[in-house]
């Protein structure tokens, strides 16, 4: 019935005349059990997510985290939406409210993104009170759609004229508008079977493929984000030409005369799979990636595929930080030459992590290959994870991995803190209230043979194998703070599948047991163990992940890095704040850690600090004078012998950072040579 | 006479109320014999300036470059103007003529600042050509000048309702317009003695006085320039009013609710002897400290020099890059936290090196220290010097102290070349013109005891002692390629004075001789000695300086610098491009200096190269497996021990980069540890 409606809106969009030449699918599984990228169907998909319902989340870190996330941040984001007048520019248009317009060109997204993260949110749950203003939220987006189609808060009285110009697409976000909007409708459809803003998407998607396309007039991301959001579009609807506008879309329309830094900085309108690099703007960068993914996964086109490995190569190798952020540059919030990789100077934008999540769970879909689910949970534990305050209501734009505490004032924050309630530009919090609430759908994925787990946490999963066996897998683990995971696997009948489990590349030694005994062949960090065989319900695999602190370094091109070392624990990197040090080393400048190779570790659980984490000291020296006191400039040798003193350094982990009062933070340490 | 056109330009401007509040002073020395900023009767003053026609500049690097400044890049940038429609941006109001708008708010100055490069070439020769068009230019400017006294080609027709209003004056540059038409037009006079834009320009400061001021209504400079422009107006026209609205201006008027950012960013709009820190825009912190330090100089407020005397120590300290150059952000061009200075993205913009060094020009003419000659000679060669190509017609606007050779496309440059001939934002190109222009009047200043030498180059002053006494002095030299310095003192009469000879802070070894016998007292570098004896005609000084190549190091708050060496020969910083180096070599990722310090540089003066260098070569190490193949994380101790073979690196001075084809270049080299 779904699929009829789909019809019909297409029908009544006047986009007719198309209809037979689009082929059509139906997706067989109901909206309820659709997930986070719905893949049923897609040809080049070697796994097939779960839906977000299926799995429950327990006791842990993100349990904790996704708690404050329904509880305290998605209400409050909402509420503050509101506040800024962002939702009243919608009233405006349809209730004639006496209201100036308020916030930046794509402050329709804002809501649209909060719809997202209440949508994914309700899928794990009923939260009726959340339900109620979601739905008033829509009624106020669908009633300002015009009858042509065209739906967009910002493009409006004078301001009509200059819909989807050329000029207006390379700043005027309305293709990003209608990305948003129709992430939003399709998870807020997968969570209550309600199409009203996943019709009023459509619809406006058919807006644009009257008029715009090859043989018409061109049409430009000017940020891309519409592209993935087509592609889930035409998942959700099975109507292809979705997908094909998507598809032209990336292959870049070379009739609009742009300006050779805005191919660059938009990572847009020049074919995606010409590009050669990550570069530009690193959230554009990562959502054309996710686009272009989502259309290879659908067409199987190999020039894409080739391009995406590419510039994967290049994300990990070059232009990645240890938190698995991205964007070194403040300067167009963009990436940098390879190895540019600043620390106090990082920009690493919470929206961009989250980007790189999205795409390397297309590119793990599309390949089932290991070192995407490395990436993936190096920025979900890291540079996505530091991006809410442990309380829930202040967020963080910008990821630096060093900071004097407080910067100084910027367009993200008048005082200069990193962490704030509400940005003009409110694009991360509601990105990360939705990664949150989409959590769950990131944990499992299914193959024709079986089953891929990613991610350890307590937790239950209820879904079914793709023969339709019924499995219920269910882990037990003090992940991320310990390294044993029990998993028990429940097939609803004794069954012949392979459970795939991840090993995390990051692990020095694992070992793994199905039942006690050890698994058969090589438990090699950085891939899925393949367990073969006949499973019955109660079946018992034990993973152990060595748990060790790790002192890592970087590729000496990494010039702010010579002769540092950063502290990994687990999944998670960690980090020194001031206000933890002895008072001598309380400033950061002048420590070193003592050289070692993680021997030296001393480790303590405090349950009672930021939530829970386990901290980690580690011998250090400090000068006694102040490199500060110092010259900037010195003759080789020329400088004196500063004498230091022992002292003791104490590590939390890189997501708590910036929750307690402004202290200085660093993630990379000078680390002492052999002297004492 | 000239005084008292002054005074009628006033009563014509209508600020008769006014006048008989005012103090005046009369600069007894006529227009062609005051210097770059003329300091007669300023009483914080302990150096005065010379004329620039005092001083003749003669064979060598500085008079390779003025010849080239005068013939090529002045007269290519005035049709530079011309072409892109700056100049028809007046004649558009003048003569009606019926074009568009064009270029930035600010567009007024490129013509202004050229205008001042004209000047100072007309200083120091005849130029008929360059005058006839400096005549029509200042034509074109004077015609707009409406009854008021308002002159701006910008804020007309629609936008003339929003002159000077509080949001106009933090972005609209009107304040910043006429700073740069004030110093065209005192430049223009001291070469001339036509009045006509000075006058213009002091109608337009008496439009100002008249409505703004504390009991009026509030005035900002968005961009500091008026402040020093008004100071020089002052000591011009003695009209002391000029000098009140300079310091009404860098009081900061409180009264405007400006965004805290946006204080930090313009570095104005609140007092600026409560700045604790250089911060925001670099040219604009520099501007704004010669303004403040122009007032101090006229009015020895303790405030103020306590504020710039902070200021600089942290430049030197803590911001300065070691080519002088300054500003290390792209974004907001401005200042970063103390000791961060990336090199491959610093921005070092031309403007701000330039501001540098007219700000340590007022601070030493108000103490008369060695150390701030140390800078501005620090910039001059080199931050300044690599602004301009050699060939006259290039452009640097950022210098960086690394780069891949072409970086990406930029709004600078959209083939991401450093050297461009035309910005739109030309701020750089006339501003180094301006400096090579006036270069002769920063090598010399008298004082009350005598004279003070401070740059070296084949030369001839002819002025005045403070009694009066005529002195000419003759430098001849191979300086900045050969470190003696022979000079010849020609008093008119036997003189008793004192002869202020510069040993520059970078040399670690110095001989100073007076008529062949070594000098009384210590000559020690980043002093001035100070020669006091009865003068004779034909007295001859020779200065020695050890011009050793020196292998320098920084502090190690500066990540990016640790581990690695810049080399230094006497004023010059050098550096590699990739194409002067071996085969294996050529990509400059993975060398590494061979240890040492500094014996090991041969030294080749090459005529032919780039205007005539010396050239140092230096043994080295390179990696055999290059760098960019290794992951960019490890554990430490993990890290194969890479094969490296031996080669020699080349450096040639940093200003000289560039200038042949786009090749890699590195100014900070990784030193080679004991290995091997």
């Amino acid at each position: 019935m779904t699929c009829l409606l789909a019809f019909a809106v297409t029908i009544l969009a006047g986009a007719s005349t198309l209809i037979t030449q689009t082929t059509r699918r139906q997706p067989a599984t109901p909206w309820r059990d659709q997930a986070v990228i719905h893949l049923e169907g897609s040809p080049y998909a070697k796994l097939q997510g779960v839906p977000v319902r299926a799995v429950r989340i327990d006791d842990g870190l993100w349990g904790a985290r996704r708690k404050v996330n329904v509880e305290k941040s998605i209400p409050s984001t909402i509420k503050l939406i509101e506040e800024h007048g962002y939702l009243d520019n919608f009233r405006r248009l349809s209730k004639g409210k006496n209201v100036p317009k308020k916030g930046p060109v794509f402050a329709d997204t804002d809501t649209y993104k909060w719809l997202e993260a209440a949508g994914f949110a309700m899928q794990s749950q009923d939260l009726p009170a959340l339900k109620a203003l979601a739905e008033d939220a829509i009624s106020e987006v669908v009633a300002i759609q015009e009858s042509s189609g065209y739906l967009n808060a910002h493009f409006v009285g004078d301001l009509a004229s200059r819909r989807l110009l050329p000029e207006t697409m390379e700043y005027g976000h309305e293709l990003y508008n209608l990305g948003h909007l129709l992430q939003g409708a399709v998870a807020y459809y997968r969570a209550t079977g309600n199409r009203k803003m996943l019709d009023a998407g459509a619809k406006m998607a058919d807006y644009l493929i009257r008029d715009f396309g090859a043989d018409k007039k061109p049409l430009l991301a000017g940020h891309p984000e519409v592209e993935m959001a087509l592609v889930e579009l035409y998942r959700t609807t099975g109507d292809r030409r979705y997908l094909d506008l998507a598809g032209y879309i990336l292959g870049g329309d070379k009739r609009l005369d742009r300006r050779p830094e805005r191919v660059v900085y938009t990572f847009s309108g020049t074919p995606f799979f010409e590009r050669k690099q990550l570069e530009g703007h690193s959230v554009r960068a990562m959502y054309a990636s996710c686009g272009a993914t989502d259309y290879y996964l659908e067409t199987g086109d190999s020039r894409y595929l080739k391009t995406l490995e590419n510039l994967w190569q290049d994300l990990v190798n070059r232009k990645m930080y240890i938190t698995g952020g991205i964007g070194s540059r403040w300067e167009a919030e963009a990436f940098g030459q390879a190895y540019e990789l600043p620390n106090a100077r990082s920009y690493a934008e919470t929206c961009a992590a989250i980007g790189s999540m999205m795409w390397n769970w297309r590119m793990l879909a599309a390949t089932g290959d290991a070192r995407y689910a490395d990436v993936i949970e190096r920025a979900l534990y890291n540079a996505i994870n530091v991006g809410v305050s442990v309380d829930g209501v202040l967020y963080c734009y910008r990821n630096p991995l060093e900071s004097p505490g407080i910067d100084e004032p910027n367009w993200q924050s008048k005082d200069g803190r990193v962490r704030n309630s509400w940005y003009d530009v409110l694009c991360c919090p509601p990105n990360i209230q939705r990664t949150l609430a989409s959590l769950p759908g990131y944990f499992y994925s299914t193959s024709k043979d079986g089953v891929y787990v990613h991610l350890f946490h307590n937790s239950e999963l209820s879904w079914k194998l793709a023969d339709g066996t019924a499995i219920r897998i269910t882990q037990k683990t003090g992940y991320p703070w310990d390294g044993e995971v029990s998993i028990r696997v429940e097939p609803g009948k004794p069954a012949d599948f392979t459970f795939h489990v991840r090993v995390p590349g990051w692990t020095t030694r694992a070992t793994l047991e199905v039942n006690g005994k050890p698994a058969a062949g090589e438990v090699r960090p950085g891939t899925y163990v393949a367990l073969r065989r006949t499973w019955h319900s109660g079946d018992a695999v034990r993973l152990k992940l060595d748990m060790s602190p790790r002192l890592v370094v970087t590729n000496p091109r990494v010039a702010e890095n010579t002769g540092r070392v950063a502290v990994e624990r687990g999944p998670l990197v960690y980090c020194l704040e001031g206000l933890d040090q002895p008072r001598e080393a309380g400033s950061l400048s002048d420590v070193m850690l003592a050289a070692g190779k993680g021997a030296g570790f001393r480790e303590e659980f405090k349950p009672d600090l930021l939530g829970g984490v386990m901290v980690l000291r580690h011998p250090a020296f400090v000068y006694t004078n102040s490199l500060t006191s110092e010259p900037l400039y010195g003759l080789l040798g020329s400088q004196p012998r500063r004498p230091t003193q022992r002292t003791e350094l104490t590590f939390i982990p890189y997501y708590v950072v910036a929750n307690r009062e402004p202290s200085p933070m660093m993630v990379w340490i000078p680390l002492a040579q052999s002297t004492r």
